[in-house]
């Protein structure tokens, strides 16, 4: 048997976060291993995810039905790359690699069926986290079930070097269309557009940041994946086509303020223009596309291990830095997508 | 020939107005019956519209490329019923009744192609402004191909006797639907349960609307049809269902704002509640959907025949009381769609 260590630790929450999550919101608490039941695998983590979402998880001002508040002491949620060390399912033996809803921690006990067994041939364990997981999954299915986008279209992307922006550029370009991406550095900018194939990427830290999105995009917009919120997302609203496509996936800009922000209020000039333009505004989660994974495992995961498509994570070592790692990720301060590598791979040195 | 008068009265822009409009911002003003050239008809107006959009076409902060604003001294724009007098276009003869867009004015050469010939037998001349014109067909487009409204689905209708809310919310009901509307008066209310077989019907004055809105949705919106804007739009939004749909065809209540109202700011409150509800929100503008107009005349003027569809006009007198009828129509003091009278109806009598 696989050996366990005698403690789980786990990233909690000492308080709720007041705007801004800081690290002495969180702290590593201790515990005892979880036992497992019929039907369970206990899985020891080797990467945790870092998703703006799980901002809206650890405010009680935003929780909807979706999204249970975390109580305090309890470990932050999150999808995790996890091995299996015990198992009493029957599909699932120690030593698999699956991901599943382990959150912060050390060890945790799952349903064997709600674990996804992690095809190792398709990319390295962390990208089942990003292009391969979640925020991939997401993208793909913002851009095949949402977008109606065609080839020609122009293809916004608000956080293009992040989990799900990554995958919904490289789809769009994929599909003929041109893509002007937005990140929050002039390195990243260059990096997406030489990596990730975008037409261009634009620097949201620019003074004259709409002015660039007007002149990036001078027939306008068909279709903003949208994930931003707030400045950026202005900038690619006022340049929407008529009959264009919104995709509401997230709104980073917006998940740290607990009441709305000061005016003016903008929702006039937003449905006016939904209405003259005849926009298409849709919202979109991940939750609903669960049957597209083996279509998106497929291509995407083709593409990813044939080279033709790239997936970039920004692997951020140790449970006790996972706080940060949220606090960096919401300030831009990531490079691709955020994970935290809390235990070594077994399967990444030659055996 | 059919007499023409000797002057051709308009009612014009004397300034554009500043928020809510004023008698003064209108005048009548006095010119020559234009001349028609080949293609053309000279039509004579009966009944002229009033419209909420109207207010967009006559201020120049709003003008977007569907709009252009009016010129100071020109008619006021819209669509109205016409009694040909001189025809220059073969499928035309003197007498015939036609709509088309001629504006406030008592004559108006249009393109004969731009005219839409009146089957008398269906409604009487004013309903073709109404229930049977451009704001039958935009509540018709918005039901058939917009709401996706399924039987036993909540339908939220934001102006209930309104030229496009009456119809949007009788449709809903035939479809099925349970249908909530909301006017601005109790009377009215009464009139729009008993009337048009709207389930639920309520007072927007009323000091505990939003909680009324909550209260008569117990199991949420499916389809908001929403023509209001400001409070009446949040009532229904707050109040959406998962993937619930928002036609978004009018915002009275945002038409008279030349700037955005102070905040807070209720943007990203509203791209949240998109994204976690997967709601989907639509523009629609009635001239995508001309080709519909053979089908929803042969429907919806069936009905309005046989008597199994209400057709609601408020009629005002004269062309001198055009501008006062807009103003009294955005404070909501129609009851009905309104039309103003500017000529005697020549088969209104019997023969």
């Amino acid at each position: 048997m696989t050996a366990v260590n005698a403690v789980n630790r786990r990233m909690a929450l000492r308080r709720y976060p007041d705007g801004m999550p800081r690290p002495e919101d969180f702290e590593v608490l201790e515990g005892s291993i979880p036992d497992i039941a019929d039907g369970q695998v206990l899985g020891r983590a080797i990467y945790l995810t870092v998703d703006p979402y799980i901002r809206v998880h650890i405010s009680p001002s935003m929780s909807v039905g979706y999204a249970p508040t975390t109580p305090i002491g309890a470990p932050i949620p999150g999808e995790a790359v996890l091995q299996v060390v015990r198992s009493r399912h029957p599909d699932f033996a120690e030593g698999d690699f699956v991901a599943g809803f382990g959150g912060w921690q050390d060890y945790c006990s799952l349903p064997g069926d709600s674990l996804r067994r992690l095809d190792r041939s398709l990319a390295p364990l962390s990208a089942h986290l990003g292009s391969l997981g979640m925020p991939g999954l997401t993208a793909y299915a913002g851009m095949t079930k949402l977008a109606e986008a065609r080839a020609g279209d122009t293809v916004f992307v608000s956080a293009a070097l992040g989990g799900v922006g990554a995958v919904a550029g490289q789809l769009a370009r994929l599909q003929g269309c041109r893509v002007v991406g937005v990140s929050s550095s002039p390195e990243k900018c260059v990096w997406a557009v030489s990596e990730l194939g975008y037409d261009a990427c634009l620097d949201r830290t620019a003074p004259d940041f709409a002015a660039q999105v007007a002149a990036a995009c001078p027939d306008g917009i068909d279709v903003d994946f949208e994930n931003a919120g707030g400045e950026v997302f202005w900038a690619a609203f006022n340049s929407m086509k008529a009959y264009g496509r919104l995709i509401v996936c997230g709104l980073i800009s917006g998940y740290n303020l607990d009441a709305p922000p000061p005016g003016p209020d903008m929702t006039p000039h937003l449905l006016r223009y939904v209405a003259m333009k005849r926009l298409v505004m849709k919202g979109l989660m991940v939750a609903d596309y669960w049957d597209l994974r083996p279509r998106f495992l497929e291509e995407v995961g083709g593409m990813i291990r044939d080279g033709r498509f790239r997936s970039k994570e920004y692997v951020v070592e140790g449970l006790e830095n996972a706080g940060q790692a949220l606090i960096d990720m919401m300030h831009g301060r990531n490079f691709g997508k955020t994970v935290v590598r809390i235990a070594d791979d077994p399967g990444s040195s030659p055996p």
